[in-house]
């Protein structure tokens, strides 16, 4: 079952890179044995540097269900997510994950994944994104103002 | 400078989770002096885990200017970003950033940040998230045929 589905992640990444799409990336939702959605990378098509695979095939699925958790469901991508693409997974609530290729494999093909990857950790000072922090008691208002909200909806 | 579009998104932050749009986070992607892009966390309203606020400000200004670069941008969150959104920043290729509130303090308000930046780093097999690698070998037919593709758009 696991070939299965991670052979139609492998085939939509190859497809619609070929037709122009977006990178090499393909990846499926599925639920109770069936696919509940797809994506391939559309980064360069769309204009959209967020549209990795799994973040359209997550999207997609949770569109179709009208919900914004995946629990209960796996993911099957044709290449480990890149840290963006992992965050998204847990944000999700995906029961699962199922790759092919390795983040090593992305790099050698020119993808940043590792790169991103390394930096991820770092405290933000020794990253190479130069990062400055200000005005948090001023934003701290946003967190009280959630914690007051009597109809909120929490994920 | 810095503290005006700050302030920006914090002001996105409150008001539009007060018209439950979704979590108390918000965004600006700025360029030249000026706000490029906007965002608020809609992962509630738009049955969309990955709509936080920083991927809503870059997709919002991407879309603005039809390019997959924010190349010489800046972003400005009212609270530090999760490793996604810290993650699409890297992809977007912006220049700086610049937030208000913690992880600590997201974790604190009751999100997940903090447990997922603990997530990423770690080997696969030993995260909360079950992880099986297969097929590698069928997946790199796809960086095979990218390396190949003559009117490759790399990003």
């Amino acid at each position: 079952m696991d070939k299965r589905f991670l052979r139609e992640a492998i085939r939509l990444s190859i497809e619609e890179m070929q037709a122009g799409v977006g990178g090499p990336f393909g990846a499926v939702v599925v639920r109770d044995g069936r696919i509940l959605g797809t994506g391939c990378n559309r980064v360069t098509s769309a204009h959209d540097p967020t549209a990795h695979a799994e973040i359209v095939a997550i999207r997609d699925a949770c569109a179709r269900i009208e919900q914004f958790s995946l629990a209960g469901c796996e993911l099957y991508a044709s290449c480990e997510p890149c840290p963006m693409c992992l965050a998204a997974i847990y944000w999700a609530r995906l029961d699962r994950l199922v790759y092919a290729a390795t983040r090593a494999d992305a790099a050698a093909a020119g993808f940043d994944d590792a790169r991103i990857y390394d930096e991820i950790p770092r405290p933000p000072e020794t990253r190479s994104l130069p990062t400055v922090q200000a005005l948090r008691d001023e934003a701290l208002a946003a967190f009280r103002a959630w914690a007051a909200k009597e109809n909120r909806i929490e994920y």
